[in-house]
């Protein structure tokens, strides 16, 4: 009997083109389809379709080539006599060693991990401390910001003004200037409840929740507030870069390896 | 005027030949001798050579292919306009991402980061849960134990087992049966004073603290613990490894990755 599984998954995203499954490229959904379809017994080019009775998983957000997840969600219908850890431990041992299956769990049929997704969140990590952390060095953007010729001191993020500026984008907004899909015919309107910055041991940290995120949006963020913690913009811009509707006023896309997808509510 | 650095130095050892510099290898000395030399303004054929105005790096301790350090120590002696602080960061800006500079303190002129050192700590990581970490995948080693067929249990390491078999080595010994060097013609005796292990969320730990260890001690430690842990050595064969002075009675020489040099006492 088909049943519907909940996964929760993790990934380091390096070596990745992204989430989304696309032929002859390595993406997080594409080697989880391809290990349960082998998983259920069903030929290798069924992976991703179930219509010819391979496994597809459907994703709570896609993620940009390079992005990572700690606590990604994503479900599956699938036919199986395996117990949901023998399900979980059976991914992790065919997948490769940068994506782990953390939980298995039956969901109603009706589940749906994207749809009924009600929030997201994300972090994006930067360092900018003098020295570089070597063991996580993947999973942070670096900025070298040298030091200061007046004071002598190490130039680092203003994260109050970061925080300042990061206060406008609470809220129910149109979010077409944080959208890097030009031809985004849908509406980019988007509810973000949390946008914070903390800093802590020489990291700087974003933490962002909100319902649903555009294509780069919060990359599209973090690089707007990193020009705003550099001092290159005023805080009071991003509010104006808001009612802009224009990704031209924004910051640049910060880099892909400095966020993570943390998790998903329902 | 030249003048003697104390370095700390941490190294994500994933791909280097180890520290010790090697003709058309990558090593960490190899790496940090050719920064410091284009530091001086010395040729590049110079590195290593202190005779010939290039920059020689004195290491506390050889790390093996692979193996990590949080804190290992060097010393260098060098004539530098450059501030301690100046030294460092040109250090970081030039290495590769995987080393990193810690810190730089100018020291004795008779300092000397390997005759000087009295003690050594490492640490050797294990992963014996059932869902692999994946972000840190590098620097420890994981075993897939599975499940017991009888308690229907996760199999995993007795961790009590291997700090009755850890006992054993603590003091002075001759531990020639855990060198793994055949050829070693100098004493093989040796002072280890911490050797113990301890669980903490999946991870086993073993900690080693002692005066000075033999090629591949730690790793052979860490492989014979393991077999305690295994339950397919008794603890009490620990003492009589020590006694019978042959490597082949010890366990296997535990994987390099999950190894990391962490501190020098002197």
């Amino acid at each position: 009997m088909t049943k519907n599984y909940k996964l929760k998954i993790a990934y380091d995203g390096t070596r990745y083109s992204g989430w989304e499954r696309q032929p002859g490229k390595d993406t997080i959904q594409g080697k989880l389809e391809t290990v349960f379809t082998r998983m259920i017994g069903a030929p290798k080019e069924a992976a991703g379709h179930e219509d010819q009775g391979g496994v597809e998983i459907i994703g709570a957000g896609r993620t940009d080539a390079g992005v990572h997840a700690r606590g990604a969600v994503a479900n599956m219908h699938i036919d199986t006599d395996f117990s949901e850890e023998e399900i979980r431990d059976y991914a992790n041992h065919y997948l490769p060693d940068d994506i782990a299956v953390i939980s298995v769990k039956e969901a109603s049929d009706r589940f749906h991990a994207r749809y009924n997704a009600k929030g997201r969140s994300y972090v994006y990590t930067i360092f900018d401390g003098p020295v570089k952390p070597i063991f996580n060095r993947k999973y942070y953007t670096r900025l070298e910001l040298g030091k200061d010729s007046d004071t002598g001191k190490y130039k680092e993020l203003d994260v109050d003004a970061m925080n300042e500026g990061a206060r406008y984008l609470i809220g129910e907004h149109d979010f077409k200037s944080f959208c890097g899909n030009p031809h985004m015919k849908k509406s980019t309107v988007r509810t973000v409840d949390v946008c914070e910055v903390r800093r802590s041991k020489g990291y700087v940290y974003l933490n962002i929740h909100g319902t649903g995120f555009l294509q780069h949006m919060v990359r599209i963020i973090a690089g707007t507030l990193m020009e705003v913690g550099l001092h290159r913009m005023e805080p009071a811009q991003v509010g104006e870069i808001l009612e802009a509707k224009d990704r031209k006023v924004a910051g640049p896309t910060a880099p892909a390896e400095g966020l993570t997808f943390m998790s998903v509510d329902y």
